[in-house]
């Protein structure tokens, strides 16, 4: 299969200047990228005029079937929230409801241009399945929660899952879903769960997902329990020795992102969530300074409401400027680069977040001729500033175009409402 | 003229519950909100069904020719970039430009349900007339430049503008244009200035805008020159004798706000802008507890870079949460009353913003269908966190319906396009 872009404005990264050029996507790679188009006929070709070509975003942290509890519990303490909406929500969450949410986060993430997905929550092969049907690319996780010291992990039921979702999943589909191994949080983990789950990533090669200092009551109740921060207890236990990445990070001290960029760990950022549940605004600049690899992610859609990276960045180029006071922080173009190649790093998968030949094919283009983009002078200033989610015309994840003006081509909407509907009416009678 | 809005749901603060009624509009008023549809026959039915009928949304404070300048000199320091970007930009602007300029901007506010804006620029008389061919509403003003202690104001060529926009629109078909009158700020003017504008504002019984406190710098510097904020220094030359409409407010100490209160000034709170230029997050908690009424701006497109009041809105549902740790902070429900009626009230338009009988038909369909707005628990919720702009289906000012559907009934969208290329095009050669 052979797919031409012509016409395609690339960002100035590439070198392109403001010439338009054609890009063949054979099979699920970038195969050539020239200014004219090339002689060979293609399957299918499709003008880019008018758009902008950019690489997919990556999602780098998710709970992908919360979007069943969209808009349910707002405004409330997070404590309030999580314990009379939330966990008794959760409870009741079944294989179908969690599939069919997971399902309508993916037509919402498509539509938004986001090509992977990192996921922790239950019933995760639910969410695989979801994936596979979708041809959307996803990290997926199930988390290990073990209060007890003397527990014998192997038979916990999480982590009986967590086993079979990596021996069913991991690398299915040429690699399209990984599966990491997750620890919840430092303050749901006793450190001999931690040690033997570190251990299991380290048999499977993969990687680890983890929440991390995402407020400050976690930050310093670990501090008082162990006498060192959640970074200092997940290097401690071995976790970092596995590729890891850890979501959120507001509260990290500097020796935490020193201890972070020493072990090549990335860094979810949650720009959306972190405001909305009151939880701070994490330390950007001095994890970029630090050499620490930060993605974009989204949470959960109960406390975001959206899976929408270009959300992510948009939030993100507003408030480290306005919290630091400093309009010159956060520029457009390193967001840019955090929400597409940092989260491709952030999943190990390092032939993605770019256009270059050889690359997966996970492409976005992005229409510059709305009203609210012009006068465009700078296409990162657009994405960053006058972009909407809206203007997205088409995602392509590994060659294959899910999302085209407005139409999906691997999910059937109609039967994604009704099987919303029909499983979400009756949720919470 | 009537138009029957039937099968609308009202949000709950309109005591129908989740019933959907009918809403009859006659010329430029609500006639009537019935839960079944009225007999007499209307000249035009719309069926609401699956749309949310809202108050249209008021933007309190915008520069609205800066469309021109959108994009152009990111990420830049404050200094640098009004100095080495956009004050030599302004000095090239006529009034051609900043007709099609204003148009842009108007078009971009239409679509994103915005009944109404308060403007602050030059050429105000090309704003004049492309709010009244667009059919759009909005308060007007040319704001004074004083420094010299001795000069003669009345021969101001600001001045002069200023005098005349009001002789000519102020009141201009049946109030759709109010022209205020505006001091530019209190670093800009000195206090004799602003003592013969607030004279001459109430001569027209019209009201003010400024610039307040946006800055710290500007904060410090005036009480370092008089001894007092830049609040009490607009109370003490008279100016908040006349109804104020305040921009910014970010840097304003309870004293001010108690003076505010007093004074029944109200506020334009800019979140987007104020973190895109570094100024801060104004304390929005304390205004609303003393009583100041707050509106919502979008400050001018170069510091924004859109105009749009939802976006506004979903950014102040974030950011007072996140900088002050409390997620109950800014509730849904409240932004989006700041953002309809407060935005009226900032106006002087008392029939405006709310759905009443007697009302102006000011009104707004958002399209709750959209796969990013399911499940809907809140229709508050949905609005503050996951509604996008591109969910407006229709924008009515004054009982004319003027957007719909991606489509334009008073702006030729082709005409604009060509005009704005032409007028644009050359503008920084």
């Amino acid at each position: 299969m052979k797919i031409l872009l012509k016409n395609a404005t690339l960002l100035p990264e590439y070198g392109y200047g403001s010439r338009r050029v054609s890009v063949l996507v054979k099979d699920k790679k970038i195969a050539g990228i020239t200014e004219q188009p090339p002689e060979a006929p293609a399957d299918e070709v499709i003008d880019c005029a008018g758009n902008l070509l950019i690489p997919a975003f990556y999602n780098a942290h998710c709970h992908a079937a919360m979007t069943l509890f969209r808009g349910y519990g707002e405004d409330l303490p997070l404590q309030r929230w999580l314990e009379e909406k939330i966990f008794p929500a959760e409870e009741r969450l079944t294989f179908r409801s969690v599939y069919h949410a997971s399902m309508l986060a993916i037509a919402e993430m498509l539509r938004a241009g986001i090509a992977s997905f990192s996921d922790m929550y239950m019933f995760e092969d639910a969410v695989a399945e979801a994936v596979l049907a979708s041809g959307i690319k996803a990290n997926l996780s199930r988390s290990l929660v073990s209060f007890d010291p003397d527990g014998d992990i192997a038979r916990e039921p999480r982590m009986i899952e967590a086993l079979r979702l990596a021996e069913w999943y991991h690398g299915y589909d040429d690699g399209r879903i990984l599966v990491d191994f997750s620890l919840h949080a430092e303050y749901t983990n006793v450190p001999r769960a931690c040690a033997y789950v570190a251990e299991v990533a380290g048999r499977f090669h993969t990687g680890m997902q983890i929440h991390l200092s995402e407020t400050e009551k976690e930050h310093r109740e670990c501090i008082a329990r162990w006498g060192k921060t959640p970074t200092a207890f997940f290097r401690d236990t071995g976790v970092l020795e596995n590729p890891t990445c850890a979501a959120h990070g507001v509260w990290l001290t500097d020796e935490d992102i020193a201890v972070l960029a020493e072990k090549k760990a990335s860094v979810a950022h949650n720009p959306v969530s972190n405001l909305k549940l009151g939880s701070g605004v994490m330390p950007l600049g001095k994890l970029l300074n630090a050499g620490v690899n930060v993605a974009l992610g989204t949470d959960g859609a109960a406390s975001n409401n959206r899976l929408d990276i270009l959300r992510e960045l948009q939030t993100a180029a507003l408030i480290h400027k306005g919290v630091n006071r400093d309009p010159s922080l956060a520029p457009a173009r390193v967001l840019f680069a955090l929400a597409t190649r940092g989260g491709a790093l952030a999943q190990r998968r390092e032939d993605c977040g770019r256009i270059g030949v050889g690359c997966r094919a996970d492409l976005v283009l992005i229409d510059r001729s709305p009203l609210h983009n012009l006068p465009c002078y700078d296409d990162y200033a657009m994405l960053a500033y006058s972009a909407e989610t809206a203007d997205v015309r088409m995602t392509m994840v590994d060659g294959r175009i899910l999302y085209r003006n407005g139409e999906y081509t691997s999910i059937d909407e109609e039967r994604l409402r009704y099987d919303c509907r029909e499983t979400f009416a009756h949720y919470f009678e």
